[in-house]
């Protein structure tokens, strides 16, 4: 299928545009998704003209030219327009190109706005778009948007509110890249084209479920915009609940978007909502201390560039949800991600019971665990119990692993990628929709307000480790403890 | 634990002597198992003096020596006196050796008797060991023997009655070689130390079970003895039946021998006994055709040495077996054995049923199957659907693998090794017991009884198949196949 259709692009001169927009319009163009009936305007308030334009586009796609041909007929298909989005005059310039565009391209009335900029230039953006007749109603219209979508419940509200004065929900597609991640849409897979795991998959069970979002980075260059979000607002409320959703929902009827935002939507609404004293029971949080990590010395947050030197922002995270339903009570579901922690992973762990023998012994220590690896290895282990090689019988702990092998997953398109591409379908399915949001918003802002009004010190934690001590006391306190295996460890067996 | 006992080898001078009996012995002794208090009397027909014996063992161990200064006390416990079975007086002289070994290596009339011989002398050497009194009761008296226990029930029962005349079954130790492989000892772990597959282990999650002894080779320099039994008496009888036994029985209330034979025999007694139709539809034979494979030419069974030109001998039988207990009515158990088969292979697929979720096309391609690796390769793995890398949502196996690597498989003990170990210690758990055997005879003699009347011709196979046609219209009947990915495809991968 050949997609017709006019792209504007706010923020065109900015990172986000030239890492992920650009390559991944490309990929799709290589692919025949976009053929000759697009075109793409991008704007943003530097004076640039169209051929400088076309260099910053070709540069951004540089290493997956093989076609110098190729890529300047894909070039051809961009147009640069300054503009100030405060301006409503300047929508009339856009408007104007966009129309010129639309019948030199064929674009059908097609169009989708990409806001590769701050949030706050959110909903002035969209009322111009429909103030200055931007908006006609002739093709399919969409607006993409990036994260963060409001820093609480009341200003994502307010966000909100002010897109859908001009866009339905179904016009809305906001962006959580890790959804576009294979292994997070693989969950669906493993739950429910696996007979084995879909009769597993309960409180009879399954002990505990593990999120973890591991960064080895710290805040780099984005101390600035970090030390106003922290790992709270930054990942738990987006990125670990749309998984923990995914893991939890109940089957949907159909496997479309609407059935499975619903069923997403009700596993929100199953999520206990804790008072303030319960946020503070069970959630923890942790900064990183200068400190140093496999012979090398790292700065403290608070020494990190455009951070304040007094700042309580957390660089770690951790807490524990509970799921008032049938299927999920009494199983706690552990959440954690923070920075400059032992090593980049993004992982899940379904930690299943103690088996019910009792021939051999059998705890937490030796439970069979599903984990699903989602970045960087992508791929399946399954724990389980072998006996232990030689004489006697002991029983020891294999790991079944799986992992996507490389040759293969430079073949799959980038997690962008695909998500544009669900975009040009109308497929909403692996966006964040609003009730999803305001839901994770409502559990948020109550481990937020629990921890603004602690005024103890932020716990430090050493560069190199997984958090503070709290996290590990998080689940001590309940019999359990993080499942963690370092990548190294798997390499050293050959598993990785 | 050091061991004090006097062995007595007969058939010491043969194949399986030198092959298994005197390195499993000096591994036992340089673990220390065995130390200064323990004699080997060999005995075989052949005039041969300690000296030369000695030799012979030290050439049988050559590959296991570290130190010759070892090696060479190893051999001296060694001594050998010519023997004629049939004669009384030469267990006379016998005994007296034994007395006098037992005395100078005070093994405190401990005893292990090994039978490395055709089964017709069992009961003769123990009758003699008896009225000689080399048996005295004053320390432990074992016997360990080899299979072929028996060519049918009322062999079996003759050949067991003459050595309970005797002996009591619990100092009869009938090796079962596979029985002592690390794999299929790890089949009681993987039921009972893994909650999974605790919960999933009947017939609501299973679909069916799938047991293949394959072998690459064809019947080599044992013509002789092979066209005598075939693949049903040689492998189906004894080590199908007792892995099939060990997957399908229920959980023993202790993991001692007594507990866990007891469980093994009533999975077989459950076993549905075929009436002589039932048994000529349930189960096929075959025999390997001359061909060529990978580039080679096979000669046919018939043409080998030692076989009959007109043999009707099966070197390959596969079939159904049905258990009519709660647990296991309706999942067939499936199991093939044959030789010159597409490469050498022991394994058991557990196969579980398609999902119950209709989100997802499921059958029985797409089934979960764990797979229980036996040898050349040891491990396990687990087939599961994971979602196809890329747009959109397709379901593709995946394929979750663990191998004991051959560093730690190096340094684990050989079947026999472990056998002979468990036999000092007096543990018969991983041994045959004759209430297995009988039942397996009682359900093989059917089978035999059915082919025997049939005097079609013997179906064919080429060499480097999975056997004949009719070996896989018995699954496709039931609208099953056999699960068997060569090991080449998963080494292709980087799996093995």
């Amino acid at each position: 299928m050949t997609y017709q259709v006019l792209f504007t692009i706010f923020g065109a001169t900015g990172d986000l545009a030239s890492r992920k927009l650009y390559p991944s319009l490309f990929r799709l163009y290589k692919k025949g998704e976009l053929a000759e009936n697009f075109a793409v305007i991008g704007t943003a308030r530097r004076e640039w003209t169209h051929d400088y334009y076309r260099e910053v586009v070709l540069q951004s796609i540089a290493e997956l030219i093989t076609s110098d041909h190729e890529a300047a007929i894909f070039a051809s298909h961009f147009y640069y327009q300054s503009h100030d989005v405060g301006d409503a005059a300047h929508y009339e310039t856009l408007r104007r190109l966009g129309e010129t565009l639309a019948k030199q391209y064929q674009t059908q009335g097609n169009q989708m706005f990409f806001l590769a900029m701050a949030p706050h230039f959110f909903g002035t953006i969209a009322e111009h778009l429909k103030s200055e007749k931007i908006l006609t109603g002739a093709g399919f219209e969409r607006i993409v948007i990036e994260k963060p979508f409001g820093e609480s419940l009341e200003t994502a509200t307010k966000l909100n509110d002010s897109l859908t004065r001009v866009f339905s929900e179904d016009q809305i597609f906001r962006i959580d890249h890790y959804l576009g991640k294979e292994m997070i849409q693989s969950v669906s897979a493993v739950r429910f084209a696996n007979q084995m795991f879909e009769s597993l998959w309960n409180n009879r069970h399954i002990d505990n479920v593990q999120i973890t979002f591991a960064e080895a980075l710290g805040v780099e260059d984005r101390g600035g915009y970090y030390d106003t979000a922290g790992a709270l607002k930054d990942m738990i409320q987006n990125h670990v609940l749309q998984v923990l959703s995914l893991i939890a929902m109940e089957e949907p009827e159909v496997f479309d978007e609407a059935h499975i935002v619903a069923q997403k939507v009700k596993a929100l609404k199953a999520i206990k909502t804790y008072t303030l004293d319960e946020a503070r029971e069970n959630f923890v949080r942790g900064q990183y201390a200068a400190s140093s990590f496999n012979h090398k010395e790292f700065a403290g947050y608070k020494e990190e560039p455009l951070v304040a030197a007094d700042s309580r922002t957390e660089t770690f995270a951790a807490g524990k949800f509970e799921i008032d339903n049938a299927r999920w009570a009494g199983v706690p579901f552990y959440v954690r991600s923070g920075k400059r922690l032992t090593e980049k992973g993004t992982r899940i762990n379904i930690v299943f019971k103690p088996g019910g023998s009792s021939l051999f012994e059998q705890n937490l220590e030796t439970a069979n665990i599903l984990t699903i690896y989602i970045q960087p290895t992508e791929g399946f282990s399954l724990t389980m119990n072998g006996k232990k090689l030689g004489q006697g019988f002991e029983i020891e702990p294999v790991v079944l692993m799986y992992r996507h092998d490389s040759a293969y997953l430079g073949n799959s398109p980038e997690a962008y990628e695909k998500l544009f591409l669900d975009a040009l379908k109308g497929d909403g399915t692996n966006f964040s929709h609003w009730e999803e949001a305001k839901r994770a918003w409502e559990l948020i802002d109550v481990i937020r307000a629990a921890w603004d009004e602690d005024a103890s010190p932020i716990p430090q934690y050493a560069v190199g480790t997984m958090g503070p001590r709290a996290a590990h006391e998080l689940l001590a306190r309940d019999g359990h403890f993080w499942r963690w295996t370092p990548d190294v460890w798997y390499r050293e067996r050959g598993l990785l």
